[in-house]
């Protein structure tokens, strides 16, 4: 018996309604994953994220890694325990951070050599330690450490980006392996990301790579809605998908905008994060059925319907656009995190809602109509 | 019928334990009200407010008149089901703000002239005006409009502002009784607040007119916490209760840390309310039954404990002390919220206990205990 077992249970054009049964609780997909950063999902308790819908979030281990430690978060019997989610959770590998801190960085062959942005101390990452932390955070799933390189780059830097994430792909197999023969159960699993860049060649090469090097229990796409136009990164995603491995979860990282999922979803995607629903949240901006609202604006200051009156968070049922408004203006946190929620809600509706039509066979009139929709409230 | 009925089910020395009728649902006291000064209590959810134990909350007439405006929340249908919370619902009466603004503000026999903080915007508050405010906020019970002198001021200083004080509540009440006066029903009480600072002469010459002015639902006692020594404090209270009518819940406005509740309630005091417990908990002080605990220190590391193995609030029902050191440290807002719920529930549950040992006739020997070990701990 597999403990990391994808069972797909529908197929609707490239769309797909599976099960992805990990050691902590089972993941539904089409799945969106909220982002837990510091091991809470931003300013929402654990049991909000529940009650959202969310079978599934993301840890990210650089920030864990700073604070409080890998050695803590073991210590107290690793991330779900800590922070309350006793639900499966995935940790990124720390690439996209440790390479994105831009001046405070080496990159070599080993690894990556950088300077915290907590206190200045200096570290190193290699493909082996990324495996070593997320193995000591206990996460369900771990991603390898990729070499990132911008968005857009062109045909020799991705190239050298994707060679190098391959070899430090075998690297931290090799190393998760070690890790794993030791334990008693199976408690972690490891997942290849594609690289390449909007460079057909290179993607197709860095699949090859990956499916040559081993069996995988799910496959990332990364270094995708990094600054790309829309079309491209939906070509990326159709030239890739005839050779995915059909029988594994396709994790599509750091992108959930709300057409973004569809549009993912369209092309063989079951799993999204994005920190745009907290982030936004944040800021007041919530995504609805009648398009974007800045829940700031003087137009809401005695608005009494709900932020969305199609949605069924808690938020939406009980308070008004004016109270929620107020709480912008007055500075007061339950706001941003009322709308932080509706965010998450949002998108995890949206991904239940294709799920349902996948499975009944609706998927691409509804799809088409949601977009049109969409774009015709100018929404993004 | 009286809407807002008080009944004393046990009376243990001078500590009372009653039952409040107000138009929006039942207090039991002795009662601690958690503060909305923003028609929120900050960082909380109403229905964790509730879930807390809480009965009744307060909100704040100068914070609510300056933003949304008593408007918007009378076209909302009120300050409940704006804020979502549908439970009892006390004002203060803007007064104690204004007279904080110091060098913002002009007093005369008419009323404060002041300019806003928000917006700079001169404004005035007289006793009518803050009656009408908290009938637009539809409050449960509303407090007089009265002249705040500072802490520990000298006799005449004092003698004034209790006397304009008491000239005051006449406006006041023949306001509230005007706006009540075109209601089907009734919806809100009027209390006066006894005023005279440290001086027992003005002390009893205010509540002496306050009686003189009519027959009341509930009176409070204005003034305290305000800088003076605890015994002091102690004395009013002591040299007020026997003159205090029996048949009125006693409210000790702004009072509120841990041993102030009990010697509160020990010289009868039935209503209590503080921001400390939620200003606190945003800087990550709790108060347990271990005494107070600074959560962001490093020995809670890798502590794995609740914050009180005692408490079962939320907080200490569900993560430890090392999840709740990493938040603050790591400036997640979930780790105030947690902190801030758990120091409500430390003053309700306070005022529970409490009232379990009144019904009991235990409150003495109880009270005496629980203060004793409280200064050992060296807590306040």
């Amino acid at each position: 018996m597999n403990a990391f077992a994808f069972t797909v249970e529908q197929r609707d054009g490239a769309a797909r309604a599976g099960t992805l049964r990990l050691p902590h609780g089972t993941v539904r997909t089409p799945a969106f994953m909220p982002v837990g950063t510091h091991g809470t999902v931003r300013g929402l308790h654990p049991d909000e994220v529940r009650a959202a819908g969310a079978d599934i979030i993301l840890g990210n281990t650089y920030h864990l890694h700073l604070r409080p430690g890998e050695d803590v978060i073991a210590a107290m019997g690793g991330l779900q325990r800590f922070s309350g989610w006793n639900g499966p959770m995935l940790s990124d590998s720390g690439g996209f951070q440790v390479f994105s801190l831009e001046t405070l960085r080496t990159i070599s062959e080993e690894g990556v050599a950088f300077q915290s942005h907590v206190d200045g101390s200096y570290r190193t990452i290699t493909p082996e330690r990324s495996m070593e932390i997320q193995w000591a955070l206990g996460t369900d799933i771990a991603m390898q450490f990729d070499h990132v390189v911008p968005g857009q780059a062109e045909h020799a830097l991705a190239r050298e980006g994707m060679e190098r994430s391959l070899r430090w792909l075998a690297r931290g197999a090799e190393r998760h392996a070690a890790l794993a023969r030791d334990s008693d159960q199976p408690r972690q699993t490891l997942w290849p990301i594609i690289q390449g860049g909007t460079h057909t060649d290179l993607r197709a090469a860095s699949l090859r790579g990956i499916l040559d090097a081993g069996d995988w229990t799910g496959i990332a796409i990364g270094g995708l809605s990094v600054g790309e136009p829309k079309p491209v990164m939906r070509r990326v995603l159709e030239e890739l998908e005839p050779s995915l491995p059909g029988a594994a979860p396709r994790y599509l990282m750091g992108v959930g905008f709300p057409a973004d999922l569809i549009e993912g979803i369209a092309r063989g995607v079951d799993l999204f994060d994005c920190v745009a629903a907290t982030r936004n949240g944040r800021h007041g901006t919530a995504w609805t059925s009648g398009g974007r609202v800045n829940v700031r604006a003087a137009v809401h200051r005695l608005e009494d319907a709900p932020l969305d009156a199609e949605c069924d968070c808690e938020t939406c049922r009980t308070v008004s656009r004016a109270y929620l408004r107020h709480l912008f203006v007055v500075s007061e946190i339950l706001g941003l995190r009322l709308v932080s929620l509706h965010n998450i809600r949002f998108l995890i509706r949206l991904a239940e809602q294709a799920r349902v039509h996948i499975l009944a066979g609706t998927f691409g009139g509804w799809s088409e109509d949601w977009l049109r929709r969409h774009h015709q409230r100018g929404a993004s």
